[in-house]
């Protein structure tokens, strides 16, 4: 059966943001630590179709992140937070995002589906994880589903018990403050297997298999 | 220069140990899953002088955080809380404890030296963790020191710039609840580098340069 997978950039504290989050500052303020070891990355560049970029082992795992994904979710601010009710608001993610399959964001807010290059399609979802997780399921059909983030639509999917996957590149850095990965867990707290490490110079991937009971 | 040390296990959610912490249970409630990879160790049956124990790439990671400690330094619940002012009370360490140094306890209790079996000596130091720090140094010599823990000691010594090099046991679990390392670290965010990891199959061991400004 089609997985269901998470791929997030955690500090060594737990956080996947800083505060305040914006469209210029989407990881939030005094958060650029934990984005520079993807930026230099030869696998950044291509998801852009830029020339260039770091050899790193880190390059193969950001790749196989992309591999075999048929569906992706994520919160409205991954999608590009800004005023919810805006209909002409494109997002953050330009005229080409590098998703290349539909696209299902939670909102409160309803509106037709987004049509953008490349093969996305931004659709957007009012009722909830649970449908939007059908929706996104349907739509991959033997392929998986990506949770794109952020780090409260991880959350609640996790205690939920519906992830299957969970790759952490773990940054070196502390960030003292911002948003919480693995947040609201008191009651519902999945095991883990660890599947697999991978470790360059300035990050380490955590690859994580999610034992829902 | 000697270093300052810490070696701590980690959930993958950033806790140290689950709630109410006892002598009964000194990780606290729902926290077996922390100290399981450590518990089948050779290594770990080596600090207590008994035979067996699991083979592992983590036996050699454990032996050498205890290699060229030349004084530890512990917080009152490590020790081994209980009534502060009782000074008939010789923690939980049992009569030869694993420390094999000099001890220097934070408390808030005056007392007398405790000398234990072994080489250990627990020193109980009220004028805070900067005197306890260098009277750990002056009994290291050339020696390291090592931060035993817990967590809340180790919070203060990281915000106070004052630890080197961390070695984490990043386990794979999620605790939910309990208490955190990298607290308190809003304002005072030491760089990191990131030095070694050694990868188990139920434990990550990732060591950490401290770069304080």
């Amino acid at each position: 059966m089609s997985k269901v997978r998470v791929q997030m950039m955690m500090s060594l504290d737990g956080y996947i943001a800083g505060p305040n989050q914006t469209a210029e500052k989407p990881f939030g303020e005094d958060a650029e630590s934990l984005v520079t070891w993807f930026h230099g990355l030869k696998a950044f560049h291509e998801i852009y179709g830029l020339e260039g970029g770091a050899d790193s082992p880190s390059n193969d795992v950001v790749r196989e992140g992309f591999v075999n994904v048929g569906a992706t979710l994520m919160g409205r601010n991954m999608f590009g937070g800004g005023p919810g009710p805006d209909k002409a608001w494109e997002g953050w993610w330009g005229d080409n995002p590098p998703f290349h399959t539909p696209v299902f964001v939670l909102t409160h807010y309803a509106r037709e589906p987004l049509v953008m290059e490349g093969g996305t399609t931004f659709y957007f979802v009012t009722d909830g994880i649970e449908s939007a997780l059908a929706r996104a399921r349907a739509a991959a059909g033997q392929a998986d589903v990506r949770i794109g983030g952020g780090g409260d639509t991880v959350n609640q999917y996790l205690a939920a018990g519906l992830v299957d996957e969970i790759e952490l590149h773990l940054v070196p850095t502390l960030l003292g403050k911002g948003r919480r990965l693995f947040a609201g867990l008191e009651h519902a707290r999945p095991a883990l297997d660890l599947v697999r490490v991978v470790s360059a110079d300035n990050v380490t991937h955590l690859k994580y298999r999610v034992i829902n009971s």
